[in-house]
């Protein structure tokens, strides 16, 4: 394909991409296909000689499309928001085109400094304690992790390592097979202190964890990857008050905050602590400004060695939108969720299972974990709406979780109507 | 920005991306700023009301593009390639608004399938030994990485655990941590055993390290990041005997296969092995299916739980290129890194530092480690062509890679003169 062939067909594929997002709503939500369905549909071996463009693109809908769950479309309620915007799918094709892989300063300076300050400005938005913000002069800072669990393996790592090192300073006899032995993680049943948890978006209390980590000079990382987008709003920023108490701090814009997968944001209080864990200094990966206390090798911050531009997609969104179009994405979800819980409130079958303070909303039929295992089954199985379970304390809960960008009041009300319905059988049944 | 304006924002990209890469030459490859140059050419907090469009792209060529090193510039001859073609920046699109996070098969079963399709594709045109092939019986397989050090990761943690397990066996009494204190992970030199080194493109002989792993009872990961792309040509593929005896083995397809980043390929003999370091079963991620022998879900194979859609740019890319176009572009890199030897070996004053196999070059200028820094320098300063250096048995060495499918005989032919002009004006002064 030549340059001239990418113009057409990238003008195609954006109208692709459109004509996908614009019509989601008419393709099932959850689709119908066998595990095992699509290695059928292709040739069992790579083609020798190329094929047409126009083949491939008849096969995204014939061997694609029917394997998809459509997690965009405004029947979506499953897990938690994946977040996309047009916005941040121009810049990845830009971050595309460009296509460093920004593992040092030097392999693409625009690369490290714009994540630099973009997660200076997301923590801005977020009131983060100054301690947090890299700025010109500060010990903090932030970098995109891919996701939760890389952000929050780097934290149990960089712990580990300056654990070890405190030990070893005054036991200097120990062996680090021992110390690390001896070494113990808290957690809760969510692991982390968690802001927002998967089940039923649940708080922990990091104004009361916080000072005894403090304390116990343990190290405190905090874990907010659904929640935190909504700390932009100044009605949800108490939910993060004793952030002041972690050594570092994770969510993901990529679940709530319209910037496409993957963009984990992570935050530490001290870049030494992260970095001493991993410094690893080849010679065909120095440079000459690395001794600057300007330069950032983001290398050292992460499990990966190369990254891609991601950075782009925070610029794109945050101007695109401004703090304030961020702030009304947010409003609107909450608002969503609010108008659901009411129609379960409204209905003396139901209950709901969970305080309702975001997009997520915890319900259940009054009665059996098996008749709200038949529901669950029967809404699956319908491809009208797709949602999954969550158990709390022991009883089998649906979550209804506001998704999809594309998502209207008229959405919400027909899921409940087809929720009811559903109910509405199910419970004529002679057997309930 | 609605759809409308995404439709035109999203041609006028197409042509951005376009016209960057077509003229790409005429940017200087290395860019001429100083560290922090980026954060005082943008405000310091994110706009509370949206900006336009038009604004962001001026700010493109204004704060980023002066800041980028061009990876994808002819002139660029550092670190390895970065893949890029046009199929796998459009399959990227098409992968951005499809927008899944295909952790387990019902979060979007196509996003799974073709993966492990592909995978078996890509394991077929190495000519991988069956066990690696999941077919649909099969107890291999395939997945796709972020990054090489990722797999190392997930190769050492599959291990450690069933190392302990194996020692759990047979002696119950025994503690993890007592366990893992004696376990011991052989690496050379340059970490696992590794087909195609960073710095000079060196292979272990595996055949040799093979049957030694095996008969002890140890895992073996086989690490070919940038090298394992030309096993899919005949003439290399002998570099790859021995890969029978691994447990484990991954490349970068997003080094050298066209393949935009992140595309790094893992194969395991026996599924079991890795899923069972991580399985991981919260009642939200869990699905009716999953008890089926067909079902993947991937994120019991890697350290993340979310994961994009990246098989879809191995679909396109392997398609559009046909296995013979794939191979095309291996042994053109190849036959102009011979070009460049060849120049090299012609001139008395410079020495190969080891031998050219495949797309990397490795020499010096006779002399000081000094001198040959001092050239370095000079090459990096002028902003013409890009390199980084290496250290071999003690030497300073120039790495010269070739790296961006634009590259051409006569790009080679103006990087050497430039060289050499360099060289001249080096050994002319009365130091040297």
């Amino acid at each position: 394909m030549d340059v001239a062939e990418f113009r057409r067909r990238g003008r195609e594929m954006v109208d692709y991409v459109a004509d996908y997002l614009e019509n989601l709503e008419q393709r099932p939500v959850y689709p119908d296909v066998e595990p095992g369905y699509l290695r059928s549909l292709i040739p069992t071996e790579a083609p020798l000689e190329p094929e047409t463009y126009e083949d491939i693109m008849k096969d995204v809908e014939r061997v694609v499309m029917p394997g998809v769950t459509h997690w965009h479309s405004p029947y979506f309620y499953a897990y938690f928001p994946a977040a996309s915007s047009y916005p941040a799918m121009l810049a990845d094709m830009l971050c595309g085109a460009i296509g460093c892989i920004g593992f040092s300063w030097a392999a693409s300076p625009a690369c490290t400094e714009l994540e630099t300050v973009m997660l200076d400005w997301l923590g801005k938005m977020l009131q983060l304690p100054e301690c947090f913000i890299a700025g010109t002069q500060g010990h903090g800072g932030g970098v995109i992790q891919s996701t939760a669990s890389e952000a929050t393996l780097m934290s149990l790592l960089a712990a580990r390592c300056k654990a070890i090192r405190w030990v070893l300073a005054s036991n200097p006899e120990k062996s680090e097979a021992e110390i690390l032995s001896k070494l113990v993680a808290y957690t809760s049943d969510q692991f982390c202190a968690t802001l927002g948890t998967t089940p039923s978006c649940a708080f922990d209390h990091i104004t009361e964890l916080g000072p005894i980590c403090n304390k116990e000079n343990m190290w405190m990382h905090i874990d907010a990857a659904y929640a935190g987008s909504a700390f932009i709003c100044p009605e949800f920023r108490h939910l993060l008050n004793g952030v002041e108490f972690a050594d570092s701090f994770n969510f993901n814009a990529h679940k709530w905050l319209l910037i496409n997968f993957d963009c984990s944001a992570m935050w530490v209080k001290k870049r030494s602590d992260i970095i001493g864990a991993f410094k690893m200094e080849p010679l065909y990966l120095k440079h000459e400004n690395q001794e600057s206390g300007l330069v950032t090798d983001y290398r050292h911050w992460q499990i990966p060695l190369g990254r891609r531009f991601r950075s782009l997609k925070m610029w794109f969104v945050f101007r695109m939108y401004g703090l304030k179009g961020l702030q009304a994405h947010i409003r609107k979800q909450v608002g969503l969720a609010k108008e659901f819980e009411s129609l379960v409130r409204a209905d003396k079958r139901f209950e709901i299972c969970a305080e309702v303070i975001m997009g997520l909303v915890c319900f259940r039929l009054k009665g059996s974990n098996e008749l709200n295992q038949t529901l669950l089954k029967r809404i699956t199985k319908s491809r009208e709406i797709h949602l999954v379970p969550c158990q709390l304390s022991g009883r089998f809960v649906l979550r209804f979780a506001i998704c999809s960008r594309s998502t209207e009041s008229h959405h919400i009300q027909q899921a409940w109507r087809h929720i009811t319905q559903l109910t509405f059988e199910l419970l004529q049944e002679p057997a309930h």
